[in-house]
């Protein structure tokens, strides 16, 4: 059966992250609801990236496969009307039947948003991380080089991952710092653990504010032990930014 | 007394504006309210511009007279515990006794937000204006200059304005759109009428997407005329961004 790829946008402030959950309201369930009404057939997709609650995305995937009369291009229009107006289905195609988007190789780019001011920004609280101690860039970006490549990340993931291997590959983290005192951690990587980038995140922070000497990340990373980690940053500084798939 | 002037930030979207209004949540009224619980007197603020239902800012101001104990700079400590997270104050000074911030010259900017891509954008829905119709700047630039200068904005407020002259000088108005397809309308006067901000953003729409030719609004303006205006951008989009007062 023809498989559709949807490539969705969500404001996650209001769901209880991405998968589907029993009495919660998901990105996920709603996507399958209005695929379901749209279809008038029971419509299960699978995701990309199963985001937690709070998180955002401007560009997570999710297929299903659908033998109807819609064309694959057509769906980001017909479904625009049953989605709810923080859910944005951007593009819609067809893509090949076996295409799985947890089970091929992927890269994926987060960015984390650190709001640096002495006050938070109203219009950002549902968008960025308050850090009110200035940050030091340059030793962020020092402690965030001994991350990239490939690496066992079990310091830096909840202990409550269900991954088989903690082995993931950072191909880059930049850090830039804006004229409006804005933060910005941009990671790219081939997969990311449950709470992975969170905790890349408040770990870099711990650094920028001098909680954390630069070394101490090279440790933590050593160590394999989430004890030894660094603080989780909260889930509203965090977009999936884009994806890439590789057949 | 003395008085002290309040900085104020706030995303605009949960309040009825900023006026007190009975059985209304307004931005006025809660600083009313945790100034009052602060200084354990009834306080009532003078504020400099009144803001409409679901518009934000980033830089409003406000006025109350006080003779306690707290440090005039130490009141944007003081009150953050007590204001909810959407309102911020981000400074807090003395000024001279008989500052009223209405009554006295100033400048105000505001920036008007538009979203111009063809789906709307989840994470700026509460602080842009989706415009799907590619718009054309140079076009909406041309337009912009018929209103710069001074000018009767009759045909650019509302017939609801409770203003004595319709008469304003605009300073400027500059049109840029970034990278990521957003056009920020920004506008600087030395006072602005009742939704005028928003008419002048929805005017210059209406010609960005070719609907008005650039000549119709110099019509629009000489004709001193409401109903020949051009429509009234919603609400969201709009921001004051700054103000300068001159003694």
């Amino acid at each position: 059966m023809p498989r559709i790829m949807l490539k969705v946008a969500y404001d996650g402030t209001n769901y209880s992250g991405w998968q589907v959950q029993p009495n919660a309201t998901t990105i996920e369930g709603c996507l399958n609801d209005a695929l379901t009404r749209l279809t008038g057939k029971t419509v299960e997709i699978i995701g990309a990236s199963r985001t937690d609650a709070g998180v955002h995305a401007l560009s997570n995937v999710a297929v299903f496969d659908y033998d109807g009369t819609i064309p694959a291009e057509k769906f980001k229009y017909a479904i625009a009307p049953l989605l709810p107006a923080d859910i944005v289905v951007v593009e819609s195609s067809q893509v090949e039947e076996d295409f799985h988007p947890r089970r091929c190789k992927s890269s994926k780019t987060y960015c984390y948003t650190i709001d640096n001011n002495e006050f938070p920004n109203p219009l950002s609280i549902r968008y960025a991380w308050h850090v009110r101690r200035p940050l030091d860039i340059e030793k962020m970006r020092i402690a965030a080089e001994y991350l990239v490549g490939e690496h066992d990340f079990k310091s830096f993931c909840s202990v409550h991952t269900q991954a088989l291997s903690t082995i993931r590959t950072i191909y880059s983290i930049d850090i830039n710092k804006n004229v409006d005192n804005y933060v910005n951690i941009t990671v790219t990587g081939n997969g990311f653990l449950y709470n992975m980038v969170r905790i890349i995140a408040g770990t870099l922070c711990q650094v920028g504010t001098g909680l954390w000497d630069v070394e101490k990340v090279k440790t933590a990373l050593e160590a394999e032990d989430r004890t030894v980690g660094g603080i989780t940053a909260p889930p509203q500084g965090l977009c999936l930014m884009d994806m890439t798939f590789n057949s």
